[in-house]
């Protein structure tokens, strides 16, 4: 909204507000658009079903974001930088890369449990089965958040914490624990979302076998 | 298509011929189906969508299925049947429990190998996030298919080779590490589906932590 010239001068107490409107309006956009992207995936929601349900028209929807990729691009983003940021934060108290290890499944799950549809939205972005093509920011993003847990895989194998394993790949059997989740936890069932999580770091840590039990053998038809 | 009534002892050679074309057509609808809803999801594929890629009608698509849940249906029942006789049957061979848990996760890896869209397309059904409702027969068939591991687990915890750990949690900690495969592993990578899910077993049932490392200490600003 262009203003002219001799209203300039009152032009600030003004514009916060307006600013305010606008943004208000655009957070209440995303905020549809995230809980529609989590139910029907990124591919079954279209920017009509958008404005429809926040009753405004697809034009007006248009001013705000210049298309659906935008929109979307917009949510990914924010939602991964704020997964690093907190999950970041919290390793901090960790006195040991195993410790720190069992903080980032913990502060995932509970960063899942706060901002459940927004998680499932932008998780969906990195499925390479999909035809979705995230941009390279969310993509670094991901690694960032990856990385936060393999490095402390790593310094907990080189100080003998863990066994040496390969740290991406257990990186990635803990990572697979807490995307599962949403699939299959509700919020309001029997355990909590931190309680699952605490079994699975015993799981993962101790292992399922039971001391002094011996490996079970592969039969020779299930081989390659 | 109607035959007059004094063809009708010349039908027999003819009918096979007709329902095999028509088999073969429907065959051919429901892989094209498949690959679709795999990679965009059941919202975001329209019944147009698989008339276009098998270049016919809307109207001839209607004469195999009457709507797209039906098609839907079909595959995922296809899919979870094919599924749990398959690793029902490799796991007969197991001689303990624990092998055959073993044998579960390496049958089930083998079959998303062989059928990796029809599993990213089924499992898909079964997102509690997500708007399909699938019908209670492969709701069974789930069910089925994880009580297979879930057996399995208990009776490695009766007979000692497992520690006394959750059965349920320890089932769905390990069906998290294979449906998270297809969203990372790529069937042409540096290891083998084989390779990962044998890294993946040596971690679940060894754990991560090395033989006389010490549990971290949980700190008390992370706890609830």
């Amino acid at each position: 909204m262009a203003l002219p010239l001799n209203d300039v001068a009152l032009a600030p107490p003004e514009t916060p507000a307006v600013r305010s409107r606008s943004d208000a309006r655009q957070e209440q956009l995303i905020e549809i658009a995230i809980r529609l992207f989590a139910r029907k995936g990124y591919e079954g929601t279209s920017l009509r079903d958008i404005a429809d349900e926040a009753r405004i028209t697809k034009a007006a929807l248009y001013y705000h974001f210049p298309n659906k990729e935008a929109l979307y691009e917009r949510i990914v983003l924010e939602s991964m930088q704020a997964l690093v940021d907190t999950v970041g934060r919290a390793m901090a108290a960790g006195l040991s890369p195993a410790e720190k290890v069992r903080i980032f499944m913990l502060a995932s799950a509970d960063f899942l449990d706060r901002s459940r549809d927004s998680w499932i939205a932008s998780s969906n972005a990195f499925w390479s089965g999909s035809d979705i093509d995230p941009r390279s920011a969310a993509v670094h993003l991901r690694d960032e958040y990856e990385h936060l847990l393999r490095d402390c895989i790593t310094d907990a194998i080189k100080q003998g914490q863990f066994r040496p394993i390969d740290a991406a790949m257990a990186g990635r059997m803990l990572l697979s624990m807490l995307n599962h989740l949403p699939r299959w936890h509700s919020p309001g069932g029997r355990l909590s979302t931190r309680q699952v999580i605490d079994q699975y770091i015993d799981m993962a840590f101790n292992g399922l076998r039971a001391v002094g039990a011996t490996a079970p053998a592969v039969p020779a038809k299930t081989k390659k």
